[in-house]
C-alpha cells in the first residue's frame, strides 16, 4: 500500500518541486483540472496591471511601438517553440485554436491541390471536427472530409489525402498518438500532417521537427497557463512557410500592414498566419504563463506526468477496487498524456461531490471523470489526497445526495 | 477669432462633460487618437484584477459557470446593441473584426447562392479588402469580388450582387456613407448589406435596424474603449440569424457545445457566430469599456463629435491658413465621423513633433494626419490646445528637427 508519507517523500525528491511556487493555488484545493484551465501564475496579475495601467493608460497608442505590443505574437511564439520542439521562427500566437485550424487546413489544402481529401478520426476533439466540417461545407467539391475510426487511420492514408489532421492527445481518454510514425506514414503518401497539441504542450515532451510534424495548432489556457480563453498558437515547419497562404488574410498578416495598400501581400515567415489585431492583454497574460516554464526540462515534466498518473491509478486500484470504476485511459503511461480518466455510471454526481470536497477534476458526458496533472504544480501528495477523498465519497456513497445529482453546464 | 476662454465655456455647457471622469487621461496629454485606441476607463484595472485574482486564481475552472464567463460574448453584445441601434439579441462579441468579416461574408454568400458577387469599394478599410480577397482566393469560381470606386458603387449594384460590404466611416478621411440609402439600394436588387462599424460605433448615432443593415462587424478598441486588441463584435439582423451558417464552426457556436458530439449543429441566434473559446480577460475589459456609455445619449455624442471637429477645422483655418494644410475630410460635419484629417507633405514629421509636444494624433501614409475626437473624454479646450500646438510647430518649423523626420512603424 502507498502511504501519504511515501507521497510526501516523493515531493521532497521531485526535481520540479520548486516550480509550484510559481503559481497561486488556493488553500484547501487539490486542483486536477490544469488540463482544462491552467492555474494562475504569481506574476500574471502584476504584468497585466502594468499593461493596463502604464502601457495602455499612460502611454496609450504609443505602446504599440514603445512596449512592442506589435511584437507580442512572435515573442509569445518564441517562448512556445522550445516546449514543442520547434524552431523559434516556426511558432506564432494568434486567435483561437479553432480559427487557427481553419487557416492551416485551408492553406494546406490549397497547397496540396489537386488532392482534396482531409483525413481525420472520429475521436478527434469535437471543435476540430466542427471546423473541418465547416471548411468542407464552405468549399463543397473542392474538399472531401474523411472521418474514420482511430484504428483505420493508417489504412485510410493513401495518395488522395492532402492533409491528415489529428489531435495528438485525446481530450477524454488521454491516449497519445505516435507522432513520428503517423507523420512518416502521411509523408510516405505525400500528405501533410497537422497536429493539435492542445492537450500535449506543457504536459509531455514534444519534438515536432524530429517527429515530422508539418503543421500544428494548440491552445494557451491549459498546461501553458495563459489564462481563461488565452490566445492560441500555430506552428508551420520552416520549409512550408513561404508555400502556404491562409485565407483569413487580415492586415496583421500583410507584408506591410501600415502601408494600407489595397492588395493583400502575405508577410514572410510566421507573420502571414496572423489575421486581425492581436489581443494585447491576453497575449501579455499568455507570455507570463509561459514564463512558468523557464528553466524547466520537458523531460522532467513528462516523467513526473507519467508518475503522477501511475500513482493515481494505483491508488484507485488499491482504495476503490470495489467501486465500479473502469479505467478509461491507457494503463501504460508512455501511451498517455498527463491526464487519466475513470468511467463510472454515476461519474457526474461523484465529480460534483469531489469538487464540493475540494478536489477539482471535470466530467465529460456520458460517464467520464477526468483528472489532469500539471507537473509544474501538482504534488504527489495532492494525488494521494484526491484519491483518499474519492474513496471516501464512493464508500460512504456521498454522491447520492440530491445536490450532487443536478446536472448543469460544465466546462 | 475663437479664444481659449470660449472653449472653456463650451466645456462648462457640455452635457457630456461628466463622462470624462470615467477615464484616466494622463496629465499634460491631449489625446486625439481615441479613434485608434480608446483611453483607459477608470474601472478596467480593478475589474481585470478581479477576473485574474478571484475568478481565475481563486475559483479556477468553476468560473465558467460561477462568474458566467461562458455568458460574456452575449453579455458584451447586449451592451453594444443600444449604441448601434440593434436589438439585444442581434449582437455578439467574438474574435477580431477581420475574422468576423470572413464569417459573415462567407455565410451571406452561401445564403445568396447562386449569386456570387461581393461588391466593395477601393476605399474600404484595407483589412476588410484583404479578408474579402482571401475569401475570393479560397472559393475560386464560387465568388467574384468586385472592387469599384466609391462613386461607382450604386451603379455597380445589380442583381448579380450577393453582398455589399462597406465600411461605414472611412478610416482616413472620416467620410460617412449614407447607410439607409445604400442599404435600401442593395435590398432593391436583392443584395445583403454588410457594414463595418469600426470607426462609427461609439462616435456617431447609429440605427442599424432602422437603416436596413443586414450584417455588421466592428472592433472594440477604438471608441468603445475595450482596450488594446479588444475582441470585436458582429451583428446579424434577427430575420437572417437562423438562415446563416458560418464556416468557422468551432465548438462555442454549437447548439450543445458540452455534449461533445461529433457533428456540428449550429446554435440558435447569435451564438452560432462564435468559433473558439472566448478571450475571457479581454471580454471583461471590453465590458468595462462599454460601461463608459452608461446613461449616455448617442445623440449627444454625435452632436459633440461634430462640434469638436468643426471647432478643430475652424481653428486650423484661423491659425494655420498659411501652413500648407489641405483639409482631407468633409467640411460638412454631417458627412463626417468623429475624426478629421489634414493632409500635408510634411505630415509625418509634423505629427511626430506634435506627439513630442503632448498632442497625440496619428499619421497615415502618404500624407494624412488624423485627429479623432472621442466625445466622452475630449474637451473643447483640448481641441484649442491641440491646434495652438500645431500652429506653433508649423510657424516655428519645429518639424524640421532631425528627430521628427525618422520614419518608424506607426499604428
Amino acid at each position: 500500500m502507498t502511504s501519504r508519507d511515501n507521497c510526501l517523500k516523493l515531493d521532497v525528491d521531485d526535481p520540479l518541486a520548486f516550480a509550484r511556487a510559481r503559481f497561486r493555488i488556493p488553500d484547501g484545493i487539490v486542483y486536477l483540472d490544469g488540463n482544462s484551465l491552467g492555474a494562475l501564475p504569481v506574476t500574471t496579475a502584476a504584468r497585466v496591471a502594468d499593461v493596463i495601467g502604464r502601457e495602455w493608460g499612460g502611454d496609450l497608442i504609443r505602446s504599440w511601438n514603445k512596449a512592442d505590443w506589435i511584437g507580442l505574437p512572435l515573442r509569445v511564439g518564441k517562448r512556445i517553440a522550445p516546449l514543442i520542439g520547434a524552431g523559434e521562427d516556426e511558432v506564432i500566437a494568434a486567435d483561437s485554436t479553432s480559427v487557427n485550424l481553419f487557416k492551416l487546413a485551408a492553406a494546406a489544402l490549397k497547397h496540396q491541390s489537386p488532392r482534396r481529401v482531409i483525413l481525420t478520426e472520429r475521436e478527434n476533439f469535437p471543435t476540430d471536427q466542427y471546423v473541418l466540417q465547416g471548411l468542407d461545407s464552405l468549399l463543397g467539391s473542392a474538399v472531401e472530409l474523411r472521418t474514420v475510426a482511430r484504428e483505420e487511420l493508417l489504412e485510410a492514408l493513401n495518395e488522395d489525402v492532402a492533409l491528415l489532421a489529428l489531435t495528438h492527445i485525446d481530450y477524454k481518454t488521454g491516449a497519445i498518438h505516435d507522432m513520428a510514425t503517423i507523420s512518416a506514414a502521411a509523408h510516405k503518401v505525400g500528405a501533410l500532417a497537422l497536429w493539435d497539441l492542445s492537450h500535449s504542450a506543457g504536459a509531455v515532451e514534444l519534438s515536432l521537427n524530429r517527429d515530422g510534424a508539418d503543421l500544428a495548432i494548440g491552445c494557451g489556457y491549459k498546461y501553458l497557463n495563459g489564462g481563461p480563453g488565452a490566445p492560441a498558437y500555430l506552428f508551420v515547419a520552416r520549409h512550408l512557410q513561404e508555400k502556404l497562404v491562409q485565407p483569413l488574410s487580415g492586415w496583421m498578416g500583410h507584408a506591410a500592414p501600415f502601408d494600407f495598400s489595397d492588395r493583400y501581400s502575405p508577410a514572410s515567415g510566421m507573420l502571414r498566419f496572423l489575421s486581425g489585431t492581436p489581443v494585447v492583454i491576453g497575449m501579455a497574460a499568455f507570455e507570463e504563463g509561459l514564463k512558468t516554464f523557464d528553466g524547466i526540462s520537458m523531460r522532467d515534466v513528462q516523467a513526473k506526468a507519467r508518475a503522477l498518473g501511475d500513482l493515481f491509478l494505483s491508488l484507485v486500484e488499491e482504495q476503490c477496487s470495489d467501486a465500479g470504476f473502469i479505467i478509461g485511459c491507457p494503463r501504460d503511461s508512455s501511451k498517455r498524456g498527463s491526464q487519466v480518466c475513470l468511467r463510472h455510471s454515476e461519474g457526474y454526481a461523484i465529480m460534483q461531490a469531489l469538487i464540493a470536497g475540494g478536489v477539482i477534476g471535470d466530467f465529460r458526458a456520458p460517464d467520464v471523470m477526468r483528472f489532469g496533472f500539471a507537473p509544474l504544480y501538482t504534488r504527489y501528495v495532492d494525488v494521494f489526497d484526491a484519491v483518499a477523498k474519492l474513496a471516501d465519497i464512493v464508500h460512504r456513497e456521498v454522491w447520492r445526495e440530491e445536490r450532487y445529482r443536478i446536472s448543469a453546464a460544465v466546462t
